[in-house]
């Protein structure tokens, strides 16, 4: 299993994502799944992957070789796509073809899906977040919601749609990430740490990477603490049924 | 979809399940699945159940008549198995014998599973708690986590690993079950209100009901704004992150 999480607030876009792979509970290693893709001058793309590893990363040498884009007759990289749109696209073409190669492995009885999130900007545009499916269609973040999920998105999504709001500066943006995750891997052991968080500020481009939070990152560990503390306190202060 | 809950604690036995059922989001309607099916002086079994309505409701006929029992020969209802612990294996054959029978309905592409939540006590033993699975085979509650669930069960999941223990007050055990239905009626709309509640308390035996708890019940709308509020409040003290 995975998590992976993008939230596109007003000041810019944060990326969240675990890095535990599984195959069955007895095989666990770790994995990086955040990575940025492309990052010269004029653009910056990274790419969340959940589901088939090898389906990933069939899609990505397939997109660094090129993908034929149907519409325009060209090889489409994520270094060429005019949008963070059509990188997503070129994205769902990648992984659709490297998933129907592997079909014919399907009386194996393995699932070969594979999702992904995308997140960057093209030039001068704002920051914009896209989640590609197995099938290679694709949805875009808007305001409403400000956040798409991929993988073991069920533990984490009440303190999202709680919590998170377009309006969010980044720095809660993060904290309210970092609990998702929190109680994510307390309920799904498929999900661990280290974290790798990406953040993307409107505007202000240029040096971003992905930092690394570990097991033993003091702030992550106080947050998960003083939450935990919280939750508690916050019981004990609802008076008792009457039921 | 559904969201049921059994809790097991020191004290007793705290049941709690929503009444939303749906085929399809444009087919939603209200039905009881927790339910007291049996309650003589010597008895109280009680069942809430999830997935295939027509699976559910085909079992319980079945059960009303008796469930063969391939052991004894007999056949088994809920007001002549000797424990609580038979009754789920009656109720599990049940499941099977009605999901087997509607699979000839299978090219419908339809899924007959149903899973429930057995639980009460027969004679003096003290409450008892347990899952039937799909296809028959069932799992007791026991002490280490202290409780089962079916249906919509990841978006409740995370405040009972971090909050619920065997040794938690009955009161106690009620207010995390209503928080837990509170995070997933807001994550997923195929949960909704009103809950049904029973309670048995060890060693009390006696007029038992399942106490519905309706939209606008004082309590747990108090208890879901203080939850928010403090929710929002401990997000609000934990320190900005530094990254």
């Amino acid at each position: 299993m995975t998590y992976c999480l993008g939230m596109l607030v007003e000041d810019g876009l944060v990326m969240l994502a675990d890095t535990r792979t599984n195959a069955g509970v007895d095989n666990i290693s770790t994995y990086r799944k955040l990575r940025i893709v492309a990052n010269p001058p004029d653009r910056l793309v990274a790419i969340a992957s959940a589901g088939s590893l090898s389906t990933t990363q069939a899609a990505m040498q397939r997109l660094e070789g090129g993908v034929l884009n149907p519409e325009t007759g060209e090889l489409d990289t994520f270094l060429t796509v005019p949008s963070i749109f059509a990188a997503a696209l070129a994205a769902g073409r990648a992984i659709r073809m490297s998933r129907d190669a592997l079909s014919g492995l399907q009386q194996e009885n393995v699932n070969f899906d594979a999702t992904l999130l995308i997140g960057g900007a093209v030039g001068d545009e704002p920051p914009r977040l896209f989640l590609v499916y197995a099938a290679g269609n694709v949805i875009e973040c808007g305001p409403d919601t400000p956040y798409l999920q991929i993988g073991e998105t069920k533990y984490g999504k009440p303190i999202l749609d709680r919590a998170l709001r377009h309006s969010c500066p980044i720095p809660e943006a993060i904290k309210i990430a970092l609990i998702s995750f929190d109680s994510t891997m307390r309920s799904n052991l498929a999900v661990g740490p280290p974290l790798d968080l990406l953040v993307i500020r409107n505007g202000q481009r240029g040096g971003e990477s992905v930092r690394r939070i570990t097991d033993d990152d003091e702030y992550f560990r106080d947050l998960a603490r003083r939450w935990s503390e919280a939750l508690a306190h916050a019981r004990a202060e609802i008076p008792d049924p009457t039921y």
